[in-house]
């Protein structure tokens, strides 16, 4: 039987390994890895940096026996350094530094993302850190371990950002957490995001937005020093930089595959890159966008899992198609859930919509029942056809933000329009919701709020 | 302006009467009921009984004034007799005795359902309550307030049964569930319903489920004893009776509506009852179920809501089209929440499909982060053509059961097939889900099990 050789071990390589596994159980499926952590929990780490998980060996989604047991063959420490498209033959290299070429039939590039590394002083000292790898939390970890510090720096409030910030307070740190644009988590709206920097303050924690840091430098104490925009000055014993990701795409480029968005691997919906009998899936590739009806760079576990699973059927003789993304995504903070789907204002607008957002506070169920909680929704929708577009959510996470925006993922995958999410025959109780849903709430709010003159006018 | 009279105050009165007066501002609204609670949230009524809700004046959605503010004028104590559709004109009579003619331009039935009262000796004693208005609740809470009862006995173990349950427990008392199906909770499968058993008795809850409750004898101790098929025989101070509703069609009859399924005004979709200007809506009409495209008896306040608005819409001279129920409903049960949206294999099997269904148990979220609870997912989906039938859902709240089944309740409104489930954009973080949420890991299973020869053969 023809190989299926897979690069990368994570996501989209799992999937794709099983997908095709199914899809025809004699095919022969092979998995090289360029690190010793097939199929893990990359999402938990900063769950393991804060003690939350207290193994990192519970992070792995499957063990290496279970995934034998799948009929896939796993390599691990075999870095791929090239790809010979016309031969088709992958030159590796393992941790011992001997060379191989191994052949493959069909040929999945699943070589995920790593981290961005910003122009940054004195970013690559001992004590200043990135987190994207496995091994990344264990030098973290170790550090944590032998240097006790007291205090500690984040630099970019994203969702790795945010969560190292709760894992590092409960681990008794005092930390300060850096974002250069103007609000923490700029993945929802910068007034959503300044809300998100009052519960973190309550919370303890030190927030810097707006800030650009320049250097890090190291004092006689062991102290690091962060400086940056507007004489910003804040010490820390461990910086972490978590400033985003990038595409792994240099196997790629090697195979002849193009580049597109962010320097991300150009796929078709099969998941095929033109180059014949390769694929490409997860963070490395460029993911088809739903509602924008073109790519994007949104580099997700959820949308790595779908990808690899596509690939893995059509590279084993299958049929499937990518259904696209509509961006949903929910990071805990402390208590609070803050989620999002489908396109804010600005996105709405690059992709050629009309945006109105409208904001609700309402309690997520009926207030007569105890516990209830404020629940911010935002939605979006188009002011011109009336489209649902996106929405964010956010609120103590017993307030079911984290699968009430899956509402919105699930009417965002159908288009419907805002007007028609009143329709939808949502559960009630009072413990739970009100005989409206806030998502229905909300939709009411805006189609109120779509009907005035003013909000008509283009922007 | 041509009168929207409406003849009933709580969920349909209420949003028929809000719909109206936004569509049409100038419309004279009056609402009429015969009890002095416009409004009220009579799901709640359990909570107020447990004591979670301390005063019942929380109960109310809105308050009397904030209802006279959007300048529905609302007559309380005020019972409506009989219809004369040709003359449109309603006869009523106050709490007084005092008779009155009200005339309409536009006329809305809201009349509700009334309780069940199943046909069991000595019912009417004093001691044994039905449950469904304000004043049931008030009579039992004055009741308990009174005679202080150490042990309860609830006959009907649905939805009212089961809150019951749980807030007779809260009150110390010894609560004893009978429920005459094989399980509790008849709107789930009897699997799930046995699941749910063994947890009210690991919450002190005696049930007794299979059991036809045939008389109910006083004592002179002032003990009720309650006996019923098989021997069974069980006493307590109180017992109350919640075996379903009917609705309240005494009124719409003297205007000559139809009435069909289950005794229910026949309706059309706009909530128009076929005879001239008279419209009805709530848990006295049928009501359209969008999966079998047929009328279903289902009195739920969201869907009083919705057909509310719809009938207030139309009758304000606007256009609304009521999209039809899914049968979305949840209860939590303890710490427990159960849920449920769409059909179950014998409703299907009504239906015309050929369901097949299929139960997961797995955990709410990566079960490496803390806090992770069992939830079972039970999909069901029509063999032939893949379509998604329905979900039933059940475990521990905070494993978001609650909201979950509301991403099946929207893909059954847009009738998606199972196997699309997976393509859906569902958010995850490890707290709260898995990169394929549990509504898709069920939507796998069920592919998988459909895949089965045997899975085909016809039932």
């Amino acid at each position: 039987m023809e190989r299926l050789l897979i690069i990368g071990g994570s996501d989209a390589g799992i999937s794709a390994a099983l997908a095709a596994r199914h899809q025809d159980g004699r095919r022969e499926v092979m998995m090289v890895l360029a690190d010793d952590y097939p199929n893990f929990s990359i999402c938990g780490l900063p769950f393991y940096l804060g003690g939350e998980v207290a193994d990192w060996r519970h992070l792995a989604h499957r063990t290496r026996d279970e995934i034998a047991r799948t009929g896939i063959t796993v390599r691990t420490g075999v870095r791929a350094e090239g790809i010979d498209a016309s031969r088709r033959r992958v030159e590796v290299r393992s941790l011992d530094g001997r060379r191989e070429s191994l052949s493959y039939g069909q040929l999945l590039i699943a070589t995920g993302a790593e981290s961005l590394r910003p122009p940054i002083a004195g970013i690559d000292q001992p004590g200043v850190f990135l987190l994207h790898s496995m091994e990344d939390g264990f030098a973290i970890a170790q550090y944590l371990q032998a240097v006790r510090p007291a205090a500690a720096v984040i630099i970019g409030a994203g969702y790795i950002g945010l969560e190292l910030a709760e894992a590092f307070s409960r681990q008794k740190m005092a930390v300060t957490l850096i974002e250069q644009t103007e609000a923490v988590l700029p993945t929802i709206d910068p007034d959503l995001g300044r809300r998100l920097e009052g519960y973190l303050r309550e919370q303890g924690v030190t927030v810097a937005s707006g800030t650009r840091v320049e250097a890090i430098e190291g004092d006689s104490d062991g102290l690091l020093w962060v400086s940056g925009s507007g004489d910003f000055r804040v010490q820390g014993g461990i910086v972490v930089v978590v400033t985003g990701v990038r595409p792994a795409t240099g196997l790629a480029r090697t195979a002849g595959a193009s580049l597109g968005m962010r320097g991300a691997i150009v796929v078709d919906r099969t998941m095929a890159t033109g180059v014949p009998n390769i694929w490409a899936a997860g963070d490395c590739v460029e993911t088809w966008h739903r509602l924008l009806a073109r790519p994007a760079y949104l580099p997700l576990g959820t949308t790595a899992h779908k990808q690899g699973r596509v690939a893995g059927i059509n590279a084993a003789g299958g049929h499937a198609v990518f259904a696209g993304s509509v961006g949903s995504q929910v990071v805990k903070v402390f208590d609070w859930a803050v989620s999002r789907t489908g396109l804010r204002d600005g996105e709405g607008r690059e992709g050629g919509f009309n945006p109105l957002t409208v904001t609700l506070t309402v309690p997520d169920h009926k207030a007569y029942y105890p516990g209830s909680h404020a629940l911010t929704v935002a939605l979006t929708g188009d002011r011109e056809t009336g489209l649902l577009l996106g929405a964010q959510m956010m609120g103590h996470w017993q307030g079911h933000g984290a699968k009430r925006i899956d509402i919105v993922a699930t009417a965002l995958y159908h288009r419907m329009k805002v007007a028609e999410l009143t329709d939808l025959d949502l559960s009630y109780t009072p413990p739970f919701s009100s005989p409206w849903d806030p998502v229905q709430m909300a939709a009411d709010a805006w189609v109120a709020e779509s009907a005035k003159p003013s909000a008509s006018l283009p922007v």
